[in-house]
């Protein structure tokens, strides 16, 4: 096979050579639609710059650093993955690292990358970092999953998507509707989701029942015996991940007339359970978003504070 | 809390500071097992060696490059925990990469590591490379998971863990034993632990019932159809994901007297299905093997060609 140029990408996009270059240079002066295509058509020629063509300058690393909280969560994996789409059609490398949610560790990892001389850093928020310190780095950060201020961050619809699960079930006429939450200290995934809940059985003069663990399965096994102490139709999880741990109590107990729901879109949870309802919070696309806005960023366009990605329900036949 | 300092290591293991410091520059005057013992302590105490400690030359990067197959893979992320509490206490940094089991990606993540002038590549040996390619490489190169001649191997006990499920089921009395494989092109989880049954079946004059697919537990789920159309009392399953493909299908053809089997001791599994028998293949030892075996070849320590990690059998309550 024939070697890809710049000049094939600028065929196939319809835009000069010099026009291609300046997408790669991430240069302010393209149009955002012109950048799009263009970086469409890289992808999906999976054309690799040439060091000439990416014009090196040689005081930059080319390195994208990423900080994840666990290697193996299944959602940010999703959100990486998209990352790296963008960050390696545009010629750069990526260095990646895990902060198991401890703020020391995730301080030594940006340390680490400065010391690598990274150009940009994507971080996952619930790494855990002093904000103070994170202001000091001198290259643009992209927080992910919390909005924080002073950053550009993208967040999910954490609100929304309990949202949507709680106005299906009132469609399916369930009333007594339960909540399997992650403790309110976390922002997004604890206290964002349960106010959505909390709202919803307000407005319609609902019972509130609920009960707070942590991430995990086993935790969220075990408190299903707290919330089956009312009488119950459905429970609405704060992540598909709890509702491994609520199905197995109820598979257990013989419980069969409840409906349950996650957040997250598992793959494997689909797979397990019919009829498995479920909310895609666009994980793989908020890392393409944030492949694209480190670059932006890069070329000194100014960008949104914040987005916000958005959210479907999903239902199993 | 005050600062640790290498005499505070030096005091808690006995020995000189003359003596940690030779293992923190991998001297390779240091006896073994003081070796261990002074890796231990560093562990434990959680000390960082300061950049006089560790003795910097200007011209190492102290940067070890590990390439997995993918970020979300439960025994993969085990593996590379281990590797990581050895490398940082170790002083050293990790640029992680993900391959996708693709043979292009892994070699332009190589190039990357060399570009960033990596001491040493640990390599997942499914992301697939070739090896007269890699053989050129001047740092020292571990391959995980499966023996490659003329690189050093750690390897799990592919055909060990089938032998020991085959004599647990053949105690309990059954004999009736299918097999769900995975793709014999595949040298370790593949062919290796089918070589195993095999091997078992004929020894034992038992008919031989088995099924090839991929690593995925939809694939097995389809299967597992293919091996009930023999008369069967328990299934050895190549892997734990592929468990969980043969449980739902047996689950929804409501059948309860078929014992399954699985390899790897994932966690959800062990949570998931009471009984679950599972073999650990010792990811996060492999892992911290891996990183004690780098820092001895980066010593000019001999070392073995290859290691096989221990299996044990795990029989859930």
């Amino acid at each position: 096979m024939k070697k890809l140029t710049i000049f094939d990408v600028a065929k196939k996009s319809g835009v000069g050579k010099s026009t291609v270059s300046r997408v790669l240079n991430h240069d302010q002066n393209v149009k955002e639609e012109t950048r799009e295509k263009v970086l469409k058509v890289i992808n999906e020629m999976n054309y690799k710059p040439s060091i000439s063509a990416r014009g090196m300058r040689s005081n930059n690393s080319r390195v994208i650093g990423i900080i994840t909280s666990r290697l193996d969560s299944s959602s940010e994996a999703q959100a990486v993955r998209g990352m790296l789409e963008i960050i390696y059609s545009m010629g750069y490398d990526v260095v990646l690292a895990e902060s198991l949610f401890d703020r020391e560790k995730t301080k030594e990892h940006i340390e680490m990358f400065m010391n690598k001389k990274v150009e940009g850093i994507i971080l996952f928020a619930t790494s855990g970092v002093e904000y103070n310190y994170l202001k000091k780095i001198k290259v643009p950060v992209i927080m992910m999953g919390q909005e924080v201020k002073g950053f550009t961050s993208i967040v999910y619809d954490d609100y929304g998507a309990v949202e949507k699960i709680l106005k299906e079930f009132q469609n399916m006429g369930l009333k007594k509707i339960g909540y399997m939450g992650v403790d309110l200290s976390d922002r997004t995934t604890g206290y964002r989701r349960y106010q959505a809940y909390e709202k919803f059985v307000n407005e319609n003069n609902m019972k509130n029942i609920s009960a707070f663990g942590d991430f995990t399965y086993k935790k969220a096994y075990e408190l299903t015996e707290v919330l089956m102490e009312h009488e119950i139709d459905a429970i609405v999880c704060a992540t598909d991940n709890l509702v491994l741990g609520v199905r197995k109590y109820l598979l257990e107990k013989h419980i069969e007339n409840i409906v349950v729901s996650g957040i997250g879109k598992n793959e494997l949870l689909s797979f397990l359970y019919k009829n498995h309802i479920t909310v895609n919070l666009s994980y793989k696309k908020s890392g393409i978003e944030a492949g694209k806005m480190i670059f932006k960023m890069l070329s000194g366009v100014s960008t949104d504070e914040k987005i916000v990605m958005e959210s479907h329900l999903v239902k199993g036949e």
